[in-house]
């Protein structure tokens, strides 16, 4: 019978088939005839071989079918059949990994637990390793985005973070899947049971059973193992969205933190212009080609330009000392203006009594 | 029985009536009347076919009573009948697709599977051509509106943003009331059973499913399988949700960065203006219409000249190096104006020097 | 029996009280002697009717016990009591609404299921009715703030937000706290069963009850019904936060958009002032009171202010092209400091040259 | 026996002790002896005095053992032991409430049911003052932060929120605990029935409870109402958090906005003085101590006056229609580049018209 | 035979082993076959003692076997064994804490129970110890970065922040995991029986439970206790959490207050160098070497001079009311151009006359 299977997967075309009696590569993509076949040998409806769902994993007739992503397969007491495997990066991990771990008489267990134990630890293995490359890019990427020196984010840095981030978010949801379909089988005794398919089909086994070892006890051991397993992806996953949310906030406030320390550089050099601006005024007004009483007076010049250097720095000082103040304490900004006028008048009143 | 019915469905008014006896297309607006009748045949209640809720799924008196948005019907285990069907653009649907799907005789499952089966599939199909209108819009909009080189973000990119996101939130809600409906008749196994029309009408059928393929299973597993696929749309709505907040915080840095680079210039070009102000106020003193000592000098001109031009070029690169400095270190801002404070000084002793 | 209950209502004072035994309107308000006796007459306890929660529905001794908000109500087989009705601007729907309602002999089912129907139709229907009271509002001043042609948002436009944005967490509240009082309700059989008063007394309909029509289920589907409704109205609600959160952050992109293009105007403007600063420094410096050699050529005054103005423009066009290119591509801002210092090596240079 | 109890109590210091034999205030935290002995009495194991739980309510050996914060405490049949109750600022409320409270007679409940009523109505006033303390601050201080008036928000207001904020999380969490803790009790028959204490050990109450009115459900009825409560102030605390971050949102718009306009009119006026820089260095140019052919036409000062200011009035006209026309479009701003570069070709060829 | 576990663990290398009979340390890294050997002994699978989960708490084959983060554990009926308690920084607590309680014979309950209870207390320590850790240096950090008097978030606080944020996400993480490990027990009474080791081994034990102390809810209490203690830290932890996300609000509108003053400042400072700027023009007017009427005029001096500083002391008081109003007011900046138009007007206009 297997033997058969064999010849099956031989006759559809050049597929790569290895010669253990217990894995079967199977490829449908050529022949629906082929799967309508296979449906009635193991007595299975056609639906059941649609895979519809990206992740999924039932027990009907005996069989277990299962799908994880790319790899679709059937577990039957004795053997398991990958179907539709070409083209998927996957052939390398069935031949040189599955085969012999299928083949090794080690294990205690029966057959279908060793083949769902592989195909799991497979399918938790690929998620982790899509973790782990995400994580350090993502923690990298954090570690120079939240660098407090920079004045602006780096861009291409930015990108590479929302791509990675995408990622995350996609393996979130692959995790969760895996987590639910697994959830779905542990959620009912009944649906465990129909798991251990040695159990209904060998009765010695099932006599075995009845004394020692529980079957189905251990593939809610085998499941749940699994589970956890993802469970814990999921929550380094999570904690990895969680950084990500807490650094964005760091960077907003670094940037942040960064324009108000020049906003108010700004600042202070604006006083520093408009002092030189008020003062400057002097100068123009003593610029112009008018009569004043001053033209020949040898002090005149040395007195004006002190004293508009002079005024501007202490206008310029105040200024300062002001805004120092005024940033301190919570006091409304409309004392500036009540400040600048009586500034003003002191200017007016001093160049009044100048004169 | 069929007859009768389809001649209620004709005499009503100028409706496309199909000639397929499993498939009545009922128009109820115009008549309220013919609901009544219609209701005493089946022997339903009046309140079974107001369809209040805009997804509903429940199975009354062996009639299986369902509406999907626009879609009323009303499944018996002979017929399907679509109520109020006009003006919805499912005319075309009705009559191509549906009532041939109805007709074919391949698959061996009882009629009330196929027609469930017929309308569920084209409730997701629905469902997912909405996600697939909306999804590419979004992730486009978000690629150009994520490019860093962009100052502004484009207005009406942003709108269509907005646009897309409602739409999505208002396709989440309805998937979530699709699997709501589902899950309720999913999670007591009465009401799967109570789905199974034929298994209760037809005495050969439900002797044959005692012994092999048990009805309720099979009906578990249709509704399980638009579960699942409704769940996976959900996934993606809301991978997609998530990446419109990632992305938004990504605009967000955008923005913030080049605001701190455009700061950072227009700091060092008012750092540059207070130089040339610091130092033209020289040549403003020179300019005033007082007698200095150095009229008739010919070098004078040009040291007091190179002396400005050169002084503020040394002013403005100490700012530019304290700006750099000052950004990279966490010193308190305070320093800045100490710091000016002792330029004032130097300037006036170096004033008073050359007095 | 009925008729002394009426007494009761009349003796209190000046209430309204319309004729139909069906609804009994008491103000208890006045006198708490009269409550204890509707108790007594009733065999409830007293703190059945304290009402302590602002929304409950629970079966107590053959009465169904109720409170929607303001309507608090005693609901037995035969009648309905509205107790402390008074200014809540009910009395208009219980008189000319309710009553009605209540008298009418069309139903074919108990009086129970009448009176509920009514009660549980009111409270939905004035859920509905705020949430329709909002949602037109919220949506027309997020489409107003939302314009991308508006610099700074409304602040009149932002208060009628936050206000109705309060009413709607309000409503999502009392949509939730209605919904959890029918979940209660229906998640327990026996409490459904409770709820039908009918059947427990009248042995007639008892019989009937288990032959035909099942009133427990009938009761079921009337609370769920209205539990539907209430979902799909905090359905509503929900989204509309959405859109309230969505909209807030195109809000904030609208603004910082407006802020980045303001930004980077007043950035090119002030390379403008800075280059007229520059070369205006000339200007002042040939200003000066002191001897140049060119005072007397007739061409140094056109070549001198060419100088200038063509100067200042190279140099601003300079500038522009730059922050153009600075802003495209991700080069550190570090480049701006060597550029301007090579630009002032380069006037120097010609500068001293030009002696 | 209740007597040697409150020798007990009287014993261990200087407590207060009241005379109501029904509660016993007792203090262990002087001799650790004493605590041994209670547990003796009350065959309770030592662990179960521990109270290590801030919130906890158990029913053990015919005790109902309970803390509620501060208030530890074990009901028996017969009387409430109130255990380390100084220094917490219960001793008002035990002497002054909960004494009376006990004694009065007019309850027909039994005595477990009174005292638990009492301590569980405690609690939730307690709960109900911290909200209503918390609630007014927290409204007032957002109506004054979100007043669109003010540039700033004030920071000793968004201190008060912040501390608010916090106890409001606090009180989140401890109303969380409350409602987890009842609902403990509720979740389980068993334990309901076990809190009815007098039924156990009164054979005359067990019997009347199988007659008329059950226990078991009273105390059901009893913690559900406390549990609904607690709902309620919890709703309201979730309500309230909602309305921290609205209005957080606002507030940040409403700077934004502030922002916005002031930026507009700073670049509003640095467009004047730009125009009157361009226009100044013709002044400048004039300035110079060069030869022109306009030393002595009288006429060329008012004619190159008015040049400049008209020409400045008109540049900075053509510069705000610029900045309206652009910020209500959505032109991508490197039109400002060549725009300004037309204005420089303008006034150089204006310029050489001119010469 | 527990000598001969003791010999085991002597024989593998120089390990801790203390005299304590009850407690075994076992050392596998350095030899698998030992590890076998004790599988058979304890008749466990290898799979049993893989520890793949960082948190795991099961029993099996009348053993309890635990993993706590590092501490791996087998507890049988009369020995606790610690596998590969090397280089983890426990074997302080194991040998000078652990093993004298172990030892300790007053407790009442079997051995298990105060194994079990040392081991949870442990965790429940380090948890404890962790968040006691985390939480003032959060708190204070915060108290520091919200301060309303700093201009910009210092950014090594940030840091401090990040750091002790991700550590508190992985604390609530172990929490959340060690919660759920304690639930999967909890959840199924059988686990909980299979927990009493000494239950199921020692008849008299067995008795003894029938007639008074329930082993089973002994267990059940012990592990609700520090199931308990978890969910309260994890309550803090939660609060934690929202405190930093309440405290980033502030610190952001914090932060975007003082740029707020701080802009305006920077306008009032604008609006002054505009006005100087403006007036200054008349003064640079009467600079150029062009004729006028008023070179010997020497009223003309004063009479410019007092116009300039008055006039742009004005035009800045006039601006500042303006801005004043403006802000208060939310007229649109639409006004400000028409409003420095009609300035402009007057400007020309009062030029004009003067001529």
């Amino acid at each position: 019978c297997v033997c058969v299977r064999v010849c099956v997967c031989v006759c559809i075309g050049p597929t790569i088939c290895t010669c253990v009696p217990l894995l079967l590569l199977i490829c449908f993509s050529l022949q629906e005839k082929k799967k309508t076949e296979l449906c009635q040998e193991l007595s299975l409806q056609a639906r059941d071989l649609r895979f519809q769902h990206t992740t999924s994993l039932t027990a009907r007739n005996n069989c277990i079918i299962l799908r994880m992503a790319a790899l679709k397969a059937i577990l039957t007491q004795e053997s398991l059949m990958v179907l539709d495997f070409r083209g998927l990066g996957l052939e390398r991990w069935l031949v040189l990994e599955l085969a012999p771990q299928l083949a090794s008489q080690t294990h205690s267990l029966p057959f279908e637990f060793r083949a769902l134990e592989a195909i799991l630890q497979h399918k938790v293995n690929t998620l982790q390793a899509r973790l782990n490359e995400v994580e350090p890019v993502i923690l990298d990427t954090l570690e120079s985005l939240v660098d407090p020196k920079i004045l602006s984010a780096d861009r291409s840095k930015l990108h590479v973070l929302l791509q990675n981030s995408k990622s995350l978010s996609e393996l979130e949801t692959d995790i969760k899947m895996f987590k639910d379909s697994m959830l779905k089988v542990l959620d009912e005794d009944e649906t465990v049971e129909e798991f251990c398919l040695t159990k209904w089909t060998d009765p010695r086994v099932f006599e075995e059973s009845s004394l020692g070892i529980d079957h189905a006890e251990e593939m809610e051991l085998l499941l749940e193992n699994y589970y956890m397993q993802a469970e814990e992806l999921g929550n380094r996953a999570r904690e990895l969205k969680g950084l990500i949310d807490d650094s964005e906030s760091v960077i907003f406030i670094n940037l942040d933190s960064h324009r108000n320390v020049m906003m108010r550089l700004n600042l202070q050099l604006t006083m520093g212009s408009f002092s030189l601006s008020l003062f400057g005024l002097i100068g123009v007004a003593f610029g112009m080609n008018l009569t004043t009483a001053f033209e020949d007076d040898p002090r005149a010049f040395w007195l004006v330009t002190g004293f508009m250097f002079l005024g501007s720095g202490l206008i310029w000082r105040r200024l300062l000392s002001f805004l120092g103040r005024h940033l301190e304490t919570s006091v409304p900004p409309r004392v500036m203006q009540t400040h600048t006028q009586t500034l003003c008048l002191v200017i007016c009143s001093c160049k009044v009594h100048s004169t």
